[in-house]
């Protein structure tokens, strides 16, 4: 397949074919990275920058090596850059940055939708790395490349999503990317932290953790922004550790083979015991060592790199 | 011409054939910006260190894009940096980094003259990267690259510059700039923001905009500091937009062909209305495009690099 | 000598025989650094993270320079870093950062012992950048390699380290380093910021300055902590600087040849004198300089260099 989008702007609209490419083109480029000198000179003379609006550690610098393994440039921008301080617009902020010759444009913002007001407007190709509560394509993409890796496929697979799915952006990715693949996705959390008519995804909804574990190939547990607590979003985190966290008892009930997930960073003994986190089954480490590879292919191909990788 | 001089401190006291010599230099370097890998070898293994004590993000990135094109190495320290809140003088800063096998300094600092003192004791060549409201000179440079590229001369034009005289560094190097390549310049703003004796740069002063406006091939339009408004030095944003806005009544009486600059950020709907600032007579993305390439002249003439560029 | 230690955590641990293999090591980086394009391809492919819980300008910038000249990548962390204000733990951070297939990992931390804490549970190599009042190994090397470079040997000298002992891991690098090679050493400063059993490190203690000096070779002056005055461990700084300060009267009293030594950032008139300081005995620049290659060394030798260095 011929990859023709110019941008990545969520899962919801790519197709099964493309998330396919993206993650076979992955599978070449993790290759790279096993090598003893993990660079190829796909992209050199690129620029990409890194346009950051909310803090980030681990996305931004998966980002950045990926590029280097590339023999891109990367450049990075936060929120505290003067610009963005001193009022411009976030459009102006992002053609001035293209006028410099930037091909690529990797934007994190706390506004559902902005990489998409971004894309329309910029010659450059825009990932979302990120926006407000809407999606996260490149974690949802290292999720299923994660599992596809050491399961083989995705079709078919029992999937559960646990915690705090209104306000993740993660779990909203990973609910269109392992329901276009082919597999049942479920979701788990206490009531006012699971948004009304979710069902609509095409996802089970559970309130109750112990049910919704029955089962399961694949537990994606999600981080718990502690800050919502005082929200009155849920009543306490010795209760929701008790009702939601994954414990060791909850481990040993799950299915024989089953594996954990979480996009990070991890709350150890809070969402989940450092026994489970670092048993394994945890995938955990995984994931952020396929998110370079992932990440490299979802830059070679919007830069417009052959759908085979290079060597 | 040779270049001799050892750093890029003002546009005051260069000459006109020293400023050719860089317009010349960027223009070469603007065709290595159109290839597909835009870099060349020139400056393999030199060091540029960006020490910036106020914020800034596209001076910044313009200047480590502009390095990276020429394969040089850059280091950017911010004014957050540890040694500089611990106290550390200027000069000790300088030095330390010099001391580091370090071919170039950009200094970007509020007291005017930083970078001459830096500049007399390092063997380092120093660029000024904007000191208080003395001078710009890159961003002069980069406005004169941007006009002589589209109208294919400075002599004789007439320029307006447009806003807070007092407080622009821009202002001074684009007044120094054209003056020695021969046009005409005016300056116009509130009368609390025109500096007294600015007259003795040989510009004509102009209180009323719509006065100034006539017959002007170029006119540039400075960003408002709305920080200044506290201090008392104008009345209002909303009578600071009747009086000095570029509207779009205003640019239907500009002469035919007039072009529109800014140096950015813009306050959109203040200084410059948005039909104005995107329209196909504004320069402004042209001015950040052509940036880079006169910083690539610049870093590459102080650096030692021969007056022809390399392919 | 075939290195074979993964970590550099202290010089405590360090064989004779090992830190020679650093210093000769570094001397072939520093032969290096004098040439045209001051790199070798000795690290290609190799990616080093700079995780820095405290702030650093020299020491960091240090790093990635010496991680530059051999090729290396480099990527930063710093404490105000997203996962770290996100509570993750220390290890975490670490993991996940090595996840992404980084090489080595230079750690600054405030809690001495958090870089062996890593070295035992991480697969890269580990580099002390600065572990509390600890140690501050490459600190400590570099202090060696500047004064066996200028006096050509470390054996039999009398080295005398001023200030605040007590909290000062550049000291106690370089006691257990000019301890190692045959140096005599003896500690001054106000009883207040000696600490209690020094002595047992195999130092002399003085708490009169003026005796201390007499008869030393080297004078390695330790910058004030300002802020430790508030906590009344030191009365006033005018009389830190008349009992504890290297002034002109007490650079005059010292023996022909004397070196004077600073691990900077230095406070010009409290601790040194701006004319001691700056004088030709002063090897401050010259311990910043000799910083890189030592640096060099050491990433190079971690990284399973070869003794020898390449050319």
């Amino acid at each position: 397949m011929e990859w023709k989008r110019k941008d990545l702007l969520g899962l919801e609209e790519l197709s099964r074919e493309e998330i396919s490419t993206i993650l076979n083109t992955a599978k070449g480029f993790k290759e790279v990275l096993s090598r003893a000198i993990p660079v190829v000179p796909a992209l050199r003379g690129k620029t990409i920058v890194n346009l950051f609006f909310e803090p980030s550690t681990r996305t931004i610098t998966s980002f950045s090596l990926a590029a280097k393994r590339l023999s891109a440039d990367s450049v990075n921008f936060s929120s505290t850059s003067s610009s963005v301080l001193k009022g411009e617009t976030l459009l102006d902020t992002a053609r001035n940055i293209e006028a410099m010759k930037v091909d690529g444009v990797v934007i994190r913002h706390p506004s559902p939708g902005a990489p998409h007001f971004l894309a329309k407007r910029l010659k450059s190709f825009v990932i979302n790395g990120g926006d407000g509560a809407h999606e996260h394509p490149t974690q949802g993409l290292l999720d299923l490349f994660t599992i596809r890796e050491r399961i083989g496929r995705i079709e078919g697979l029992k999937i559960l999503i646990v915690g705090d799915i209104t306000h993740s952006r993660v779990a909203r990715s990973d609910i269109f990317g392992f329901k276009k693949l082919g597999a049942e996705v479920a979701v788990c959390g206490p009531p006012t932290l699971i948004p009304p008519g979710i069902e609509e995804l095409g996802v089970e909804v559970y309130y109750n953790l112990d049910k919704a574990l029955m089962d399961r190939d694949v537990i994606i547990v999600l981080r718990l922004q502690l800050e919502r607590q005082k929200r009155g979003l849920f009543p306490s985190i010795r209760e929701y550790r008790q009702l939601y966290g994954i414990n060791q008892r909850r481990f040993r009930t799950l299915k024989r083979g089953a594996l954990i997930m979480h996009p990070g960073p991890i709350n150890r003994g809070i969402e989940i015991e450092p026994e489970v986190a670092d048993s394994s089954c945890s995938l955990i480490l995984n994931q952020v060592k396929n998110g370079v590879a992932v990440r490299m292919a979802v830059l070679y191909l919007l830069a417009g790199g052959e759908v085979e990788t290079p060597s």
